[in-house]
């Protein structure tokens, strides 16, 4: 440690894409590091994430109070703000370059020499290019990606803040909702259908089945994208289930495919920023089914992004990892490391133990991480005991949330504007 | 109180419609509060409502583990199960003569002198006829309802337990929400429509107006189904509101209606068993309206049961009004009342004092109580400040729940049977 040169100057963190129950707790680990350390000057946040630092709006965080970066630990969605905004070099390189351009130019003029990117599969390839162009103008700044995302489906890591509370939330509600389902159950039978988010990646879908504790229990049916939709296999065991106890509640992935590959009402007229398919209503198209082909009454729940942001029922593990996180990029940084992202690195699964290190950016941008094969059942109906092995310690504990009026009090940051220096792009 | 002649017997609690957080707080009041009196013998728990007792299906509470009533303070769903099973007076007269003799037969063979009916609008119904019956056939027994309904839409009561705990809950989904999709907004703004229950009463959109601490906060529009749907208002207000503050949320009732009376998104083809209308999808089709008249992209979320079953999050202040109501049952049939519906009665809004009280059945059945008229906003789009005073004390408190690997350890009943005594009908 001591052998790396001391690195002068400001420090700037920012948060992109969907934000999660913890991804704050993140930035808290990054405030309170840093703090230690006399060559980082100014600890700034990029307002709505690379958008912002393109406009120059930068957040002074030291002039935060403590107890709202402490209240960070607690407080869902981004507390910087996020933005969506891609710096597009496939299909709009003349842009991209204006935009690295106008980057470097802020880096600069603010003397940022610590740059930390909270973000999932996208942000770790702006973070990644970042690096590498900060590599070729030759200007000194460690780059470190810090992983946030609900889907789980950054490779290299354990896992990733912020999903083990969107599974503990889920799980709990399928849990709730499979009492009432139940104890509605009459002989006419019924089913309920929960859509939850992932894209992609089943990880979110596989959490719910944390709510099981004995065979018979909920859920019944979990739908994982990683697996093509089998419509008949799918009927029969939903039959079978209400059959046998006259009730029966599925998880869906919202990125569930069919043999073509087509995701199960994608709407492939509506793209997100990124060029992602805006998907809804695969609940819905299965429950016309389910009434159609079974005759049995089914109601659907979709969470949205209630799932994302239910901070009042976090997982406690879940949100000390994501500070270690952030903990994490600073020490990274202060030794040298640059094109990074912190990982989490599982060293025991029970009881349940780990660490943080660090992996090249190279190898983790724009790859999609999903459940691996042999953690699926053979029926491909619902994850195995591998996959709840891997799940079960990330929704331990609860955090303290102070409470006013009935409602969680979250913290709000102040957001005091760094003054600007260069003109408006 | 002395004056009242001793009824010995045993005591018939049941629970109907559809569950709530906190239903089950009211059979832990019964017993608790029959343990306290010789006269009454057995405690039975009718499993399903009305089916479980026309199927002489019966529960020996007092076998019960006293931690497991204990638990039921604090458990979602009908722990005795429920049914929407209708004794169908008007439109099956002859079935419905039959249930009555089968009912009365139940009641006689197992010495039932005090029954207890938790439930909505038809269940007191229900209870009603039976005291009715009851007094007809000189048939010693004292009927007494038991508020339950997250819909709050009984009358004579200040408010129904069930209410509270689904307000909080959505009232804090929907500040989550609100944080989560502020902190994506950027200049092309967005919206996000939140479904949620309540049937033809606004009483449970409206609560989630306690999510609003500042004029500028969320929710920015909450559409009650007592007003009938204002398209171009509603569209007139989302775009000021996604100018102003780059996104806006809007919660909205199921039964939300057009001008011609008609609900938005009803499948007038699907019917309950009590002949209502299923409501489905109102946020899906106020969704593609935003998105085809004013161009923002526009989410959904439709909490659906998981708001009635989210028993994590319910209101400490409502869980001790629905054991009350419970005990209340016990010492108003002691007391030597029948027909009567247990009420709450507010004795100040600041501080918050309640008390309960006895209400004459006959006035309740079938009567369905929506907001006042001035208590909501002149332009019909939020409830004002006359709704808020009454709704804030309600969500107040917490219940300590204890968790078991990082999800809620509900209680369960082992539901010993009474021997039936009876064939089957």
């Amino acid at each position: 440690m001591s052998e790396v040169p001391e690195l002068e100057g400001n420090l700037l963190v920012a948060q992109s894409g969907g934000p999660t129950s913890v991804i704050n707790a993140s930035i808290a680990g990054v405030v309170f590091e840093a703090g230690k350390f006399g060559c980082i000057e100014e600890i700034y946040g990029g307002r709505n994430g690379i958008l912002g630092i393109l406009n120059e709006d930068l957040l002074d965080l030291n002039e935060e109070k403590a107890n709202a970066i402490t209240g960070l630990k607690f407080t869902p969605a981004a507390a910087l703000g996020t933005c969506r905004y891609k710096i597009d070099f496939t299909n709009n390189p003349e842009q991209a370059a204006k935009d690295f351009d106008r980057l470097f130019e802020v880096f600069e003029v603010h003397n940022i020499r610590y740059f930390f990117y909270a973000g999932g599969n996208d942000s770790q390839d702006t973070a990644h290019k970042i690096h590498l162009e900060a590599e070729k103008r030759n200007y000194e700044m460690r780059v470190i990606g810090i992983p946030k995302t609900i889907d789980n489906d950054l490779p290299h890591t354990d896992h990733c803040p912020g999903y083990g509370s969107v599974i503990k939330y889920n799980a709990a509600t399928v849990m709730e909702v499979a009492m009432d389902v139940k104890s509605m159950a009459t002989d006419s039978g019924s089913c309920c259908i929960i859509e939850v988010m992932g894209r992609a990646a089943g990880w979110i879908a596989a959490g719910t089945v944390l709510a099981k504790k004995k065979t018979e229990d909920a859920p019944h049916v979990i739908l994982l994208p990683e697996r093509t939709f089998d419509e008949q296999a799918f009927l029969n065991r939903v039959k079978s289930t209400v059959a046998t106890f006259n009730y029966c509640i599925v998880v869906v992935g919202e990125g569930l495919k069919d043999a073509s590959g087509k995701e199960i009402s994608a709407d492939s007229e509506k793209l997100d920023a990124f060029g992602h398919p805006i998907l809804a209503g695969v609940a819905d198209t299965l429950r016309d089914l389910v009434e159609e082909k079974l005759g049995t009454k089914t109601r659907t729940v979709k969470l949205g992004y209630a799932q994302r942001a239910a901070a009042h029922f976090a997982s406690r593990t879940d949100a000390e990892e994501s500070f270690a996180c952030g903990t994490a990029a600073v020490n990274g940084a202060m030794a040298g490391h640059s094109g990074k992202m912190v990982k989490i690195v599982r060293t025991s699964s029970n009881p349940y133990t780990w660490t943080t290190d660090l992996h090249d950016l190279a190898e983790i941008a724009n790859v999609e991480n999903l459940i691996p094969e042999d953690w699926i059942s053979d029926d491909g109906l619902t994850p195995n005991e591998k996959f709840e092995e891997y799940a079960r310690p990330l929704i331990e504990g609860e955090n303290k949330i102070p409470m006013e009026g009935g409602l969680p009090k979250y913290a709000e940051l102040q957001r005091f504007p760094v003054d600007k220096k260069l003109s408006s792009r």
